[in-house]
């Protein structure tokens, strides 16, 4: 099957050609080189005997009838900017490949329009479409003008709703788990919940000459201790990840005490409810500090996203599939989102990761390895005969 | 004496209200405001019977002659933006009452042009003209020009050189110590040695969701790991001062692991072996972090400054008279530089510091209690009475 590993890598990269920067690969929602990419998968999708259109919301739809009940596979078409090669397009491409393998059983292959959420600032356009949940205010944000634009009519996104009786969608893991297991695949239970929040501590600014330590109220001190216990409670539980991505301190000039220090917090875990004694844990961890070091401390909440589960039997039939096919694969949460999350709710899904080497995604160097997507194939075929 | 009190705090506050800047004191180097602030303190120093003379490099001189040496007293009359009313102008305006209350006792009291470089970006233009110690490559940027254009000549910068015995600057402590420990004086031992470092933790920017906290090179977490060292090894020595006031993060964005981040470092003590040793000992622990995490770490060394310190027998001489007057003083090291870090090193010089309330300056509520302010004449009374 090599030979189709070899095929599908070179058709991700000649798509990454597509792009709306010369040298570089970036590929928002219906942007002009999204014909291209509808043109050439399409083209291929007709070969592997589906039928094919572009729903109202600019994603491309392969589907080959026939007996029982249908698989849908797929992922995304669009881009961050400066993008890899590989990031959503590859599980578009797996559909069709497989799709190809497997003559004769019913299928819908779906390449979404959005899911990076570039252009307007708005993720998963393209599946929210597909599950009926992209509504009329989203959709005055700019996103029905550029519908018209591309020479679609928003008002026939209901008749873009999927009928397929599951969901599986390949995508490249996007970061280091599997490449550090050496192992090529992963099995998706779910894909965590996050919470964001923002604090600020509020010290005293002051001389960094006069001052002693011992009666300063130093803001970045403050925070500096705090980042740390973030560090050291992410690290007590592996399912957690929680970040402190951003930092800004005034009036942050190398002889003055820092005064005031805001820092992000990013916290994400597959229970809901260890996620939230999390962030419950880190806020008291920074009243405490800020107590104790005369230095306000100013919480504000932002996101909090459920964590979406996988289908249960569905992901244990993908299991059986790798296992059949003769690999072993790693069983863990995916912390990015996909458009798995978006189905999930409606259509039973399952989503299988493939090996990134050196954890790389979102830069040009993003990669695969031909085997490990020679192992997609592999498992895909058991799964699709399996349905 | 508390009438004397008053008004030398009254001269203070009127004094601030020469300003380039209309609701707040902000008075740079030989700006318009300086000249009224020759026009007031020339006067009374010319009541007190001394003959007044504007220097070449723009300071302000009144000089009484008589039998026996003369001392000096003095400080500096430009100010920071947005400053407070007694930063440097009340070490001046006592220069000037003690005189006035010593008549026949030969005397020189200096307000100097500049000690905060706020003009040019050089501190101490005035200071440094007196000892001869400012050269013709930093007239040129500009202050050459500045001195001239305010109707003086440079060329007669040589003529500015002082001729006193010894050098007593009063001065606002500028932080907290004294206000915490309950006293009205200070006797400055001398001004402490400083040395300033930026130090850049290169590590991984990665994706937040995917990337477990073990696989991490978080450049965040290491340099608050370090910070925490810092603030450490500060609160081990209590003469050592150390301060991380910048930091400077990329990409600084809430949901990716921080790849790169900047800090300073300021380290001062009275003691420039400590001060060497506590850099090394960071720069060391710095490493020592980053070799653990996969950060590399990387020193920029920038100033290097001795501390100076005040003449023994005159600061002995100084602390008699505190006692003398009836006060208790405590003897600090100054975390600040001063005009009297640079006559130190040609003339016996003494630093007597007035307690800051609340440790507040470089801000307009800095502030300072009038039974301070006769603490400081009768300490002053006394000390003249014993040069």
């Amino acid at each position: 099957m090599s030979a189709l590993a070899d095929k599908v890598i070179a058709a991700c990269r000649e798509i990454a050609g597509f792009s709306e920067e010369p040298g570089r690969t970036t590929r928002t929602f219906l942007s002009p080189p999204m014909r291209e990419v509808h043109r050439v998968l399409g083209g291929w999708m007709q070969l592997a005997g589906m039928r094919t259109w572009i729903d109202a919301a600019g994603n491309l739809r392969g589907i080959r009838t026939g007996y029982g009940p249908r698989l849908a596979i797929g992922s995304h078409l669009d881009t961050v900017p400066n993008a890899g090669p590989f990031d959503g397009i590859l599980g578009v491409v797996l559909g069709i490949a497989l799709a190809e393998l497997t003559g004769g059983v019913p299928i819908e292959v779906i390449g979404f329009s959005d899911e990076e959420g570039v252009r307007f600032g708005v993720p998963f356009i393209g599946s929210r479409a597909v599950v009926g949940t992209l509504d009329e205010a989203t959709l005055g944000r700019g996103i029905g003008d550029a519908i018209r634009a591309y020479g679609l009519d928003p008002a026939e996104i209901p008749a873009a709703r999927i009928e397929c009786s599951a969901y599986l969608e390949f995508h490249i893991e996007q970061g280091p788990v599997l490449d550090d297991l050496g192992l090529p695949l992963g099995i998706v239970e779910g894909i965590v919940g996050q919470s964001r929040a923002t604090l600020t501590f509020q010290g005293q600014a002051n001389h960094a000459g006069t001052t002693p330590l011992r009666l300063r109220r130093d803001a970045l001190a403050a925070a500096a201790e705090w980042i740390s216990r973030v560090e050291c409670l992410g690290l007590s539980d592996a399912q957690l990840r929680a970040t402190v991505g951003s930092i800004h301190c005034e009036p942050n000039a190398g002889n003055v005490i820092p005064g005031m220090v805001r820092v992000s917090l990013d916290v994400r875990h597959a229970s809901d409810d260890r996620r939230h004694r999390a962030v419950r844990a880190l806020v008291d961890e920074a009243n405490e500090i800020g107590a104790r070091r005369g230095v306000a401390v100013q919480v504000e909440h932002g996101l909090d996203q459920p964590a979406t589960p996988m289908d249960a039997a569905l992901t244990a039939r993908l299991a059986r599939a790798v296992a059949a096919a003769g690999y072993t694969s790693h069983v863990m949460m995916s912390g990015a989102g996909h458009d798995a999350m978006i189905l999930a709710p409606m259509i039973a899904s399952a989503m299988l990761f493939l090996r990134s080497p050196g954890g790389l995604s979102h830069h040009p160097d993003e990669s695969v390895r031909p085997e490990d997507v020679d192992a997609a194939l592999e498992t895909g075929l058991r799964f699709i005969r399996n349905v």
